[in-house]
């Protein structure tokens, strides 16, 4: 906070469904946060739905537009006008962009504004900064995408439970992974327009979302997955955006990925996107594709970027203590004498310290035995105490050895 | 090209070992890239290493500084200095910025000059720009590193193939994944410097190396991993910054993950870091952690960021065409009558269409049996011409199914 209040800095914005409601909601939380870094405070200066609301006057009094109403039609219009007005602009839309893109694009370099959209292409996945600032000026080779969180959720479902692709889908819809009418996800023609808009920035040639054959999921079969699984392949919808002598290929299609692939790994509803280049090997980013509050995280990002570019690392706002006692998960390796009641008199300190096992292993060494055990989330104070304790023991035979162990956490 | 000659920026190379020289080689092949983005084309004004240059000379002569020289005594003079004289600066130097960040980013604002650093965490793995730019005013509650490609590949390799700490040790300086003295990158010390510096950034908080206990992998043995395996776990080394309540937990210690985490699948040298927060769920980016050309294609992405913040979305340079006929690998389920013979001419058919298999299983159905072939990489033109002569068979019983395949190419 300094001294001056911070100037404002007025966010206009289109819709206030799914992802706007929740950009209304985000935006006033980090506005102290913003503040800090840009020296502006932002602050929705007005919104449009079907039934409130009014674009001339939303226009007139924002700084920024926000477009996340969808469509090609009425959104094409406003952002056209938002910017032929010197507004900034940030889209989550990637058909008005895989559809009209070049137009927008150059409207918005005519008018010298800015027009940011790196929530219309694997939501919070950070892949359209990276490809416009980190990759600038490297040839990528190719790029291999899961950008359609609906059809990843339905294919990893279909082999993680046996289910049919009907049922994998009406358990997408009742989970909101996929809306009533989800023509778009499954036949692959919204991954076809986030390819399109990869490819563009890509390779910097104009990609068009007619120029990307797509082939969705519905005629697959868990027979098809069961055989992959015997071949060590996992089943995904994939984009691929790649040069060919001096050609370029963009499609999207079902894929089996071997288990070596960095995007094999990418389950339920997660996007992920590997961009290939010759000096760099290739990156992988992964995350969230979906959702009102990721998706509003990237409208948020960009609508920073646009307010002010983070020139400078800012001062720091926290003065933050540092724990000295953490709670983990533990593996504890003990080598004992093979009595009887070891096992028991292991357990027994270890639940007089308040650790509670997870996981036991025992084994046979010939001379002796092995316990390796997992406990569950314990203060570290607490968890060396009691190996101190049993090191003590006189069936213990070699040092106890402890390593962290981090839980499984993964949301997706 | 516009007709007008782009003006010149001015880079000073502070170093010119593996980083160093991959950045003089790097920087001219993307000047015309870098030109259509920023309008300046940049050019190397001079180099200093302990044998030649003149500190002096360079700084006066240049827009911007890159400093990749490492310690922390001279590089922090020069920095300094440059700043002062109101040059940005880029570095990949983690130890300067764990032990003088706080001092050199408040100059930077003071001289209203960017000091940026992306090349000294995780390499190409844009984390910085993550941290700095799409999250800005996110609160981060928990972020894991695998920050040290030298430690993350002897794990896997002591993983992978049984062999103990020192003769992974051995193999990773043979392949230049570890240095002669490999003690920063072994007792984890590197590892926390770049922690600090995450921490910093993710918790708005000063972070010093002194901050962040650290504990090697040299103690690790096969055994560890082995019983790790019947857990389904996996050892790494693994940074972690987390808040708890009004505190910070940031240190580095060898830790086992669950296999459903998404650091778990980072093999070889590669670095991954996954930022946790409330509003995103999490995101992962992984790739390259170092190595002269992904270094330095890093540096250079800070210093496009530097010339000038890439506003707008140029304009295409390229106008390539589509390819119409890709090859791919493919699997292909053909279900057929149980005869002698039919296995041979499937084969047959695809040996004439040039179509060469990769591997086959077949099982009885009862009624029938199912072919199910991978077969390598072919023109799909090709490839769908052989699936029709076969499907033309009459001891075909059903349409066969074909899916591409994308192979294993992952270069960890
Ligand atoms: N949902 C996601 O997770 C997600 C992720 C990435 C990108 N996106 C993109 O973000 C955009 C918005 O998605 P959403 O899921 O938030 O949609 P949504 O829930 O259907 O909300 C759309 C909003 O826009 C308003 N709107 C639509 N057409 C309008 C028009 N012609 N004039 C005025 N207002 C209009 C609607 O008003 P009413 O309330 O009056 O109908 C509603 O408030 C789309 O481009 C989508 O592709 C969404
Ligand atoms: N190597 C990687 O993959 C990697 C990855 C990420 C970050 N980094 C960081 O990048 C920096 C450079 O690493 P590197 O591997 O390129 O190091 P390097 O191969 O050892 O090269 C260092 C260069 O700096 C010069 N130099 C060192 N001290 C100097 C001094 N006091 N005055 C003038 N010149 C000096 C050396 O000159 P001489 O040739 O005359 O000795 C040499 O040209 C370090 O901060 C490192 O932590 C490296």
């Amino acid at each position: 906070m300094t001294p001056d209040a911070p100037a404002p800095f007025r966010v206009g914005l289109l819709g206030h469904g799914t992802v706007g409601s929740a950009v209304a909601e985000l935006l006033p939380e980090s506005a102290d946060a913003i503040a800090h870094v840009t020296g502006l405070r932002p602050e929705i200066s007005g919104v449009l739905t079907r039934s409130r609301g009014d674009f001339d006057e939303i226009l007139a009094g924002s700084d920024l537009i926000v477009e996340v109403m969808g469509g090609t039609d009425d959104a094409r219009t406003y952002v056209t006008r938002a910017i032929e007005a010197g507004k900034h602009v940030v889209t989550a839309n990637k058909q008005l962009l895989a559809e009209h893109g070049e137009e927008l694009w150059a409207l918005a370099r005519e008018h010298r504004v800015q027009l940011r959209f790196e929530a219309a292409v694997a939501g919070v996945v950070p892949v359209i900064r990276v490809l416009q600032e980190s990759l600038t000026g490297h040839p990528v080779e190719r790029l291999h995408g899961i950008v359609n969180g609906t059809t990843n959720f339905i294919l990893t479902q279909m082999a993680a439970t046996g289910a049919s692709y009907e049922e994998a889908l009406a358990e997408a819809q009742q989970l909101g992974y996929a809306e009533a009418d989800p023509t778009d996800d499954v036949t692959g023609k919204d991954a076809a327009a986030k390819m399109a808009i990869l490819a563009r920035l890509a390779f910097d040639t104009p990609v068009h979302l007619s120029d990307v054959p797509y082939e969705g999921i519905a005629h697959l079969t868990t027979e098809d997955i069961e055989y992959a699984r015997d071949l060590d392949l996992s089943l995904r919808l994939i984009g691929t955006a790649e040069r060919i002598g001096d050609e370029l290929a963009v499609r999207v299609h079902p894929a089996f990925l071997y288990k070596g692939h960095p995007l094999a790994s990418v389950e339920g509803p997660f996007n992920a996107v590997t961009i290939e280049s010759p000096a760099i090997t290739e990156i992988t980013l992964s995350g969230p594709g979906a959702g009102g509050p990721q998706t509003a995280t990237a409208v948020i990002g960009d609508v920073i970027s646009a307010m002010i570019p983070p020139a400078q690392t800012p001062p720091t706002r926290n003065t933050l203590g540092f724990v000295d006692d953490v709670a983990s998960s533990f593996y504890l390796h003990v080598e004992v004498a093979d009595k009887p009641g070891v096992l028991a008199q292991v357990a027994q300190v270890l639940g007089l310290q308040g650790v509670s096992v997870k996981s036991v292993v025992q084994k046979g060494t010939g001379t002796g035995a092995r316990l390796v055990l997992v406990v569950h989330p314990v203060l570290e104070s607490r968890f060396y105490g009691a190996v101190q304790l049993i090191a003590a023991k006189d069936f213990v035979t070699a040092p106890p050895r402890a390593i962290r162990v981090i839980d499984e956490e993964f949301a997706g």
